[in-house]
């Protein structure tokens, strides 16, 4: 498939390069080029003949790389608000675990699918999801076509470092749109004896590790009491960041384990929208940024959240920062663009897809300049991060494929579909 | 003009009153009818012979009263992502105050219609405006048809008491859409004789009173030296607040001032987003609704939010409160719709607009729940506060005219020659 988007403008979010007029080329999955309308009026003559499947003039909107949705669990959005207003430990044990338990496999397809359509809707085209049944959500994501890094979830009751090793093999070898890392759900949620055969795995693979870290201060706490030391220490005191890999949330750690972090090359996946509804904190953005670790952003899943929207955690990864620091200046549009798009690519995994340039996947969204929330036109960047919006989201392609176009969904599923499966889901489990 | 709304859902906000599916009959400007389909099927015979000009078939869409935005300065949008990340007295004083010195008349009416724009796509069906030229906002708002209540802006610089009394006069005899309340900028821009003067205007009129209010701790520090009292104290102290009112921002309030606002019957009109961006601080929502002050919300202006979208500031009222309070209970999403709706009409003097009822201002709005972030429908009121977004509105209705509906516009110019002519503007006076 040779697809043309012309009449656009352009966002690379390579580094230092401004927003251009011109044009991209795609062949089947990647870019095949990417052009000012003056490179391309210049070697005119000289452009061999191509046969174009599709040619999609932009209008003078901007193309941009996808958001990298950095953390998400897809399977929980049956819960959208049906438990809302909770402490984080009493939501998780009362109105979290006790349902998902009743889960299946075929509801959490069903239930991916239905985040899959709220993720393109804006801009997501990448994930990296941590949920109770890989397979299940590697095929939902396959179908859909849906670009997914899933990872491990091993903990004291659905997961084993076992079950875990085979998913790494299985998945990693499953579809060009899916890979797996390894990971445990988090400290709290693991005895020692599994943290250490976890540690063992991933000095085996030589593989990153993730995992929830740092979320609350409780959390913090309890760690301090069983090890004696903070989550950060007790795991890096372990090897398990040797070979580097991500925390989730981190919203309570110490300048100690922001050192470590940096050291090991750890990202720090911050989840500002679900911190901020769990009053769990403010993740010290301002801090990691000015001290160089990598930053990407995620939504956790619609149980806390409740939307799966880039636009608003990055408005907000901006904001509670302002909030947290008592200072207007202490991060700026542009770093949580970056953190939005490059940043994720890299904490995932996904340096094929972090930026648009040749040869990179085509994992690209357009962006709706004609709407009044991005007019005028002082600082365009600032104005996806502060003024956007999803309904900004004119398309979304993923690996050279055209998910969502003006609000049509191509994925293989009419969304009257999804929709009436996963209330039933809901109805079934929650009654 | 007979409109009928028909196949929806209804959420009237009347109080107690739950989500019904029905019909809304629309006379003119006002809700002539509204039954559930049960209403309708039984008294079938017994309903006159109605000429429809227009019958909307809601597709089982939620139709609900239109929200009210509180406190915003419809023409600041020039100033979108211009000057972002400062402190608000260097933000006001370098980026603000000396390009609006540079505004004409007609740039204000213009940029006022972009903001319509703006306001129409999030479902907003009244502003209380606070700008330099009443009369030419009037005139915007009534040639698109937006509901307008302009609010008194005295202050040291650009206007003041007698000027205030003529715009209070002529305005509230304009147009069945425009209303005006007696107003000053903020304590900090007036000196005292002016204070008094319009102290004098307000008892001559009888009429309640509105201000920015204690916005930034550095304002109520200042004032606390000038006077020796807190903002909230000393305004009370001359009697400005006897006929009720409202107050913007309500960022740092004492005990105290909140006994003096409630005891008022004073308004509380909370502006989440801007004072997050500004690092202003995080208003005490969750104490000021459990002692049963009216709460109302507004975006604030462009400059300094950036988006003009009640989706965002519900979102933020409710998140903000959490973290503000370390409670996840703190408040809940229920009462932000209040805040919303019945809280903004009753902060604006817009009584015949709160809820939707026989004999009430047919101000609209139409939400699309088939939308991936709107299912599934555990709880509908708590999708529209922490999942919903400006895409989600399908029509907005103000006055019994139809300004939104689909995407298109019916606000009397084409969007495209509002975009140029404010980048235009944009471009004269920001270079």
């Amino acid at each position: 498939m040779n697809i043309r988007l012309y009449n656009a403008r352009i966002l690379t979010m390579r580094s230092g390069e401004n927003i251009f007029r011109g044009e991209i080329w795609i062949k089947n999955d990647h870019i095949a080029y990417i052009g000012t309308d003056e490179d391309i009026a210049d070697a005119g003559p000289a452009i061999p003949y191509i046969t174009w499947d599709h040619q999609i003039d932009c209008g003078d909107d901007l193309l941009m790389p996808g958001f990298k949705n950095a953390h998400t669990h897809s399977g929980m959005t049956f819960l959208r608000s049906y438990a809302d207003d909770m402490p984080l430990q009493e939501w998780l044990e009362k109105k979290v675990f006790p349902y998902e338990a009743k889960l299946s496999n075929d509801d959490i397809y069903e239930l991916t699918r239905l985040a899959v359509m709220e993720y393109l809707t804006s801009g997501i085209t990448s994930i990296f999801d941590m949920y109770l049944t890989p397979d299940t959500i590697a095929e939902s994501c396959r179908d859909t076509g849906m670009r997914c890094v899933l990872c491990g979830n091993v903990n004291n009751h659905t997961s084993n470092p076992e079950k875990m090793e085979e998913e790494f093999e299985k998945l990693n070898d499953f579809n060009p749109l899916i890979s797996y890392r390894l990971g445990i759900h988090a400290e709290y949620t693991c005895d020692e004896k599994l943290i250490d055969s976890v540690n063992s795995l991933v000095h085996k693979h030589k593989a990153p590790f993730y995992c929830h870290m740092s979320e609350t201060a409780s959390e913090v706490e309890s760690c301090k009491k069983r090890y004696g030391l903070t989550p950060g220490m007790m795991l890096d005191s372990k090897g398990l960041f040797e070979y580097g890999g991500g925390i989730f949330h981190g919203v309570h750690l110490t300048d100690e384990e922001i050192d470590v972090l940096d050291m090991r090359g750890v990202s720090v996946i911050t989840n500002p929208g679900s911190n901020a509804k769990l009053a769990s904190g403010i993740a010290p953005i301002a801090k990691l940024s000015k001290k160089g670790l990598n930053i990407a952003i995620g939504t956790d899943g619609a149980a806390s959240n409740n939307a799966l929207d880039m636009f608003r955690e990055m408005y907000l990864v901006s904001v509670l920062s302002k909030l947290r620091e008592n200072d207007p200046a202490s991060i700026d549009a542009g770093k949580v663009l970056e953190m939005a798009t490059v940043g994720g690519a890299r904490a995932m995994g996904l340096d094929n897809a972090d930026v648009l340039d040749t040869g990179k996947l085509a994992d690209i969204i357009l962006i709706d300049m004609h709407k009044p929330n991005m007019q005028p036109e002082n600082n365009i960047i600032k104005n996806i991060v502060y003024s956007g919006s999803k309904c900004n989201v004119r398309m979304t392609m993923i690996g050279g494929k055209i998910l969502y176009l003006d609000g049509k969904y191509n994925i293989g599923e009419r969304p009257e579909i999804i929709y009436e499966n996963c209330n039933k889901i809901a109805e079934r489990i929650l009654g």
